[in-house]
C-alpha cells in the first residue's frame, strides 16, 4: 500500500473529503483538483526532499559570522514548495490561493513531511501568516501575511525564552512604544522589544528576503515593571528586515541578533536558534531595541497566538505521523528484499534450504503489522481532525460548534498519540534492520532521532496531558467528551451490526467506560482536597489510556469503511486495514488499564516522594 | 543515591556477597577488599572515561588508510583499566588474577558503562580471554589469553556475516588445514580461513600489540562443500600479526583487512568493522588465506562460544541498565537544578511567586520514579544473575546445579529486559531536560542513542524471546521455570509476613499464575498443530510479559531487603526503594495482561497476513 493509495481510502471512502465541495468555498473543487494536488506534491516530495534528507541530516545549518549557511537542496526544495502555492493553498482565491479544504492541505503535505521532516519545515510560515489573517490589520496581512504565502518572507513562532520553556507566564520580553507618535506607524502600533527567544526554528537563514518574527512580549505598566502571568502578554510583528508599507525592504537591518544555533539529536535540516532582540547588535534609526508591530490588543497576545494552536498542533501530530510512516515503508521494503533464516517447520528449521526474506517471520510481521496500525491509525486521526477544522469553519453553525468541541478534545491526542507511537514504529523500524539499522547507511536511524522532538515542542507531553484531562474533559460541563463519547458509541453500534465486528464493538464499548470512570475518579480527588494536584498526578498515563482508546475507536471506525468499500476483503489493503483493526484490539487495547488505573486511583507514589530520595 | 551507595545495598545487604569469602576461592576477600576495588574503578571511570564520552562521540574512528585511529583518550583510558587489573580481575592468582568473584568484578564495571559505554568496550577481551580458558589448549591460553588479560592485546568476537546475521547456520567462511604438518603447529591445528565478518567491534585498532580474533568457520567435507546448519561450525584464533610461541610478534602480518567501518547512531568511541579474512591483501608466509588456529574439536565452534554466552548476554544487559542509569543521573541533576514553572495550589497557579525547580512537577517525578524503578531494578536482575554464575563456578554441587538452572531462564530477560526498559529510561531523561535535551550540549541524547543498540546485538530481542519460550521454560521439563517460581514463592511468602507487603504479595503471586498459563496455552497449540509456529508467533510479547513479572519480583525483594535493613524507612535512599517497588507493582505489573494475553491466545493477526497486505 502506497501512501497515495492510504490516502485516498481515508480521504474519499472514509471521510468523505467529495462532500466539501457542496459548500460555496470549495465548490469549484472535485476529486480531480483534489488528485492534482496531491500528484503534485507527490512529485515535487520525490524529486526535490526525499534525495537530500540525509545530506540535511549531514551538514547542520551553521553560521559564517556573517549568515547562516543551508544546504542548496534546502533553497531549492523550498521555492519548488513556494512555486507550487502549496504555501497558500487553503486561502482565498482573492490572495492567490486555491481555497483548498484544510484536510486536503494536510494529506497533500504528508508527502514533504515524510520525504524530509527538516527540509519541510513550512508549516511554521503557513501558520504565522494564518495568524496575521485572523488577527493582524488590513495592512499587516497585506504587507506581511500575503507576502509568506507567495512565498517571497519566511515566518517564525517566539514564544519561548531561555528562562521559561514552557512556562509562558514568565516572558520577560519587553516591549515599550516607540515614540510619541508609536500609534500613527501604517504597519501597526510600534514598539521596541528588547529580550530572548529560545527554540525559534528557522530563526536566522538566507531562504528567502526577509524573516517575519512573531513575537510574545509583556508592555510595561506605568512602573516600568512587567505584570507576572500570562494576562499581560501582546503580540507583535518584528521582520529582520524593516519595509515599508508596499512590503518592500527600507535596506534597514532590525536589531535582532543571531546569538546561537542550537545543535540538536535530529530535524537538522531546520535551523533552531536562540535570538536576542534589541541588544543593539543591529541599531535602528539611532538607537538599540527591535522595532515591532503590535497585533491585535495589548494583552491579547496569547489569545492571538493560541488560536492557531489546534492547528500546528495537529501539524505536529502529522510529523511524528509520517516520520513513523517513512520508517514503515523503509522496513517494509527491507523485510520484504533481505534474506535471512528459515521458517519453522513441523520438523524444525531446514538448514539446508535457501533463506527466506525476513518478512517471513513472524516476530517481523508483528513489527511490521504494529507499524501500520501505528502510523495509519495515526495518519487517519490526524485527517479527521483536519477535517473537523474544516468542519468549524465551513459547516453548519451546530455542526461548527461539535467540530470546535471534539477539536478541543481530540487535539492534545492528535498531537501527544503519535508523538510517542510513531517514534516506537521507527524503533520497530531500526529493530527489522538488525545491525544495518543501528547504522547511517540506512534511513531509519535517522527517523527515529527526526521523531524525538515531537513529543517536546509544540507543549511537551505533560502539557498536552493536563491540557487533556485538566481542561479539556471538563470544559462546558463535558460537553466535548460527551460529544465524543456519542462518536464513538455511533461507531460502535454500526459495528454492532456486523458480525466481524460486533464482538469488538462490545470491547471499544467498555473501553469508553474505563476512560469516563478514570476521568471522573481522578476529579473526585479534586473535590475532595480541594485541589487538583492528585487529579492531574497522572495525567500523562490517563492521556495514553484516553489515547489508545481513541485510536481503537479510530481503527473500529476504518474498519466499518473497509467493509463498507470491500465487504469481501478482496484487495490486500482491505485485509490489511482488517489485520490493523484486530491488532489494535488485541495487542494495544488491553494496555488501557495500566494507564487510567494509576489516574483513577489518584496514585501519589511518584509526586509524593520527597526529593532527597530519589 | 550514588551508584557506589546503590551498589553497596545490593550486594551486602542483598545478594550477600561476604557470604561467598567462606569459599576457598574468595577467602582472601572481604568487604574492605571489594570496596577498594570499587572505589578506584570509580576514581578511573570519573577521571578518565566520563570526561571523553562526548568527544568519542564526535571524534568517530576513521581509516588513515594504513590504520585506524582512534582519539587519544581512548588509548589512555584503555591503558588505565589494563593496569587496574581489572582484565583478569576474576582469574587465578597464579596468572595474575585476583580471583575476584563474578559479581564484584560485574559491580565494578558498572562504573565504566556509565561513565562511558562506547569507551569501556572491554568487555569483548575478557570474553575471549574466559572463552580461551575454558576451551584453549594450554600454550593457547598463554600465548593469547595471558596477554589479553595483561593488557597486550586484545580481542573480538567473529561471529555473524554480512549474509548471515542473527543465522549462523548460514555462515561461509572457510577453514582448510594449512599444509600438511597442519596439526604440528605448538598454537594448535593450523588452518588457512577466507571469508567475510560483519558487526566486528573493535575489528581494528591500534590500541594494543595485537588483535586476537576468534573466528567461526566451516571445515569444508572431503567434496569440498559446507555442511550446512550449525553442527559444522568450528572455532579459530586468528591473530592480526602473527606472533611465535612465547607470544612476540614475528613481523608477520596475518590475511586480516579491514573491509569497511560502520558508521553508526550511537556507541561511536568503539570500532565496529567489516573484515575480509584471507581475501590476499596480506599475502602470509607465501600465499594468501589468513592462519588461524583451531580451538577445541571439529564442528564444536558453536558449543565453546555460547558457553561464555550467558556471561556476554550479562554483560550487554549491564550496559544497557548503565546508560539508563547516566541518562537518570542526569535528569535527576537537572530537575533538581532547573527553574520552571510553579506548583498548583488550592487556588491555581500564583504567577508572582518565584519558580520552582521542575522537580516540584508531579509528572517530572513520575519520569524520575520510573528511570530509577527501571535502572535499579535492572541493576539489581543483572547483579543476581552474575551471583548466579558464581554459584555456578563455586557453590556446593546441588546450589550450582541450581544456579545454572536459574541463569538459563533467566539470560534471556537480564539482557532483554534493561535493553528495552532502560532505553525508555533514557528517552524520559531527555523529555524532562525538555528542548535542552534534544541538543548535544546535554549528554542524555547520546545516552538513548547509545543504548538502542542493546536490543539489537548479542542476540537481537526476537532470538532472546525465541529462545525463551521456544527453549529455556521448557528445558529439562520445565525444571528452570519451576525454579524460578520457587524463588518467587519464597519471595512472596516473606512479604506475606509483613503488613506493607502482604498485599503485593499477592499480586506477585496472581502475576506468575499469569505467566504459567500463558506458558502452558502457548505451548499447546504446538502440542495441537505440531509445530511451534503457532507458539512461537508471540514469543516477544511472552517475554515483555516474562521480564515484566521478573521485575516486579525483583522489586518486592528489594523492598523486603530494604525493611530488614531499616524497618522504619529512616534514610531516604529506603524511602526511595519502597517508593519503587510501589511504583513498578501500580505502574509497571498491570501492563502484563496485554503481553501475556495474545501469547496464551496464539493470536495469528501478523503471523498470517499476507506480505502483499502490509
Amino acid at each position: 500500500m502506497s501512501l497515495r493509495d492510504t490516502l485516498d481510502f481515508l480521504l474519499y471512502d472514509w471521510i468523505d473529503v467529495q462532500s466539501l465541495n457542496q459548500r460555496p468555498r470549495h465548490a469549484d473543487h472535485s476529486r480531480e483538483t483534489y488528485d492534482a494536488v496531491l500528484q503534485t506534491c507527490e512529485r515535487i516530495a520525490r524529486e526535490k526532499y526525499a534525495p537530500f534528507n540525509r545530506l540535511v541530516d549531514t551538514e547542520e545549518p551553521h553560521f559564517d559570522g556573517e549568515k547562516v549557511i543551508l544546504p542548496r537542496a534546502t533553497y531549492e526544495a523550498r521555492q519548488a514548495y513556494a512555486d507550487s502555492g502549496m504555501l497558500s493553498a487553503a486561502q482565498d482565491y482573492d490572495i492567490g490561493g486555491m481555497q483548498l479544504p484544510f484536510v486536503v492541505e494536510s494529506a497533500a503535505n504528508t508527502f514533504f513531511a515524510k520525504a524530509s521532516i527538516s527540509i519541510g519545515s513550512n508549516m511554521l510560515t503557513s501558520g504565522n501568516a494564518n495568524l496575521l489573517m485572523a488577527h493582524g490589520s488590513a495592512m499587516q496581512q497585506r504587507v506581511f501575511a500575503h507576502n509568506e504565502f507567495n512565498g517571497r518572507f519566511t515566518g517564525t513562532m517566539c514564544l519561548s525564552e531561555p528562562q521559561a520553556g514552557s512556562s509562558l507566564s514568565d516572558v520577560a520580553t519587553r516591549a515599550v512604544p516607540d515614540g510619541a507618535d508609536f500609534e500613527a506607524d501604517p504597519l501597526g502600533p510600534r514598539y521596541r522589544l528588547s529580550g530572548n527567544k529560545m527554540w525559534i526554528s528557522s530563526g536566522d537563514h538566507e531562504l528567502a528576503e526577509n524573516i517575519v518574527h512573531l513575537v510574545l512580549a509583556k508592555v510595561p505598566g506605568p512602573d516600568g515593571k512587567l505584570v507576572p502571568g500570562v494576562k499581560g502578554i501582546s503580540l507583535f510583528i518584528v521582520p529582520k528586515h524593516l519595509v515599508d508599507s508596499d512590503g518592500q525592504r527600507t535596506g534597514e537591518r532590525n536589531d535582532v541578533a543571531l546569538a546561537g544555533l542550537n545543535h540538536k539529536l535530529g530535524w537538522r535540516g531546520t535551523t533552531n536558534t536562540l535570538l536576542n532582540f534589541g541588544e543593539g547588535k543591529y541599531p535602528v534609526r539611532g538607537s538599540a531595541g527591535a522595532i515591532g508591530y503590535r497585533v491585535g490588543a495589548v494583552g491579547d497576545g496569547l489569545r492571538c497566538m493560541f488560536h492557531m494552536m489546534n492547528e500546528a498542533r495537529i501539524a505536529i501530530g502529522m510529523a511524528a505521523t509520517m516520520l513513523g510512516y517513512a520508517g514503515y515503508e523503509a522496513s517494509l521494503e527491507y523485510a520484504k528484499a533481505r534474506p535471512q533464516g528459515r521458517p519453522l517447520g513441523a520438523a524444525g528449521k531446514d538448514a539446508a534450504s535457501a533463506q527466506v526474506p525476513i518478512i517471513e517471520h513472524a516476530d517481523v510481521r508483528r513489527m511490521l503489522l504494529a507499524q501500520k496500525a501505528y502510523c495509519e491509525g495515526a495518519l487517519a486521526l490526524n485527517l479527521m481532525a483536519a477535517r473537523l477544522v474544516d468542519e468549524q469553519h465551513t459547516g453548519a453553525p451546530e455542526s461548527a460548534a461539535q467540530a470546535r468541541l471534539l477539536l478541543e478534545v481530540l487535539t492534545p491526542i492528535a498531537k501527544s498519540w503519535p508523538s510517542e507511537w510513531c517514534l516506537e514504529a521507527n524503533s520497530l523500524a531500526i529493530q527489522i534492520h538488525g545491525g544495518y539499522g543501528y547504522t547511517r547507511d540506512f534511513p531509519v536511524e535517522q527517523y527515529w532521532r527526526d521523531n524525538r522532538l515531537n513529543m517536546i515542542h509544540e507543549g511537551t507531553h505533560g502539557i498536552q496531558a493536563n491540557d487533556l484531562l485538566g481542561r479539556k474533559v471538563r470544559m462546558e460541563g463535558g460537553a466535548g467528551l460527551a460529544l465524543l463519547g456519542q462518536r464513538i458509541e455511533a461507531t460502535a453500534a454500526a459495528a454492532q451490526e456486523s458480525e466481524a465486528l460486533a464482538p469488538l464493538a462490545a470491547q471499544l464499548r467498555a473501553a469508553w467506560q474505563q476512560v469516563l470512570h478514570a476521568t471522573e475518579a481522578a476529579w473526585q480527588w479534586a473535590q475532595r482536597t480541594g485541589d487538583a494536584r492528585r487529579t492531574l498526578a497522572n495525567a500523562v498515563p490517563y492521556m495514553q489510556g484516553f489515547g489508545h482508546t481513541v485510536l481503537t475507536w479510530v481503527w473500529l471506525d476504518l474498519a466499518l469503511a473497509t467493509l463498507r468499500a470491500d465487504a469481501a476483503l478482496h484487495s490486500p489493503a482491505a485485509q490489511g486495514r482488517m489485520a490493523c483493526a484486530r491488532y489494535f484490539f488485541a495487542y494495544e487495547l488491553p494496555k488501557i488499564g495500566a494507564w487510567l488505573g494509576v489516574a483513577a486511583a489518584g496514585d501519589m507514589t511518584c509526586a509524593e516522594l520527597d526529593a532527597a530520595a530519589f
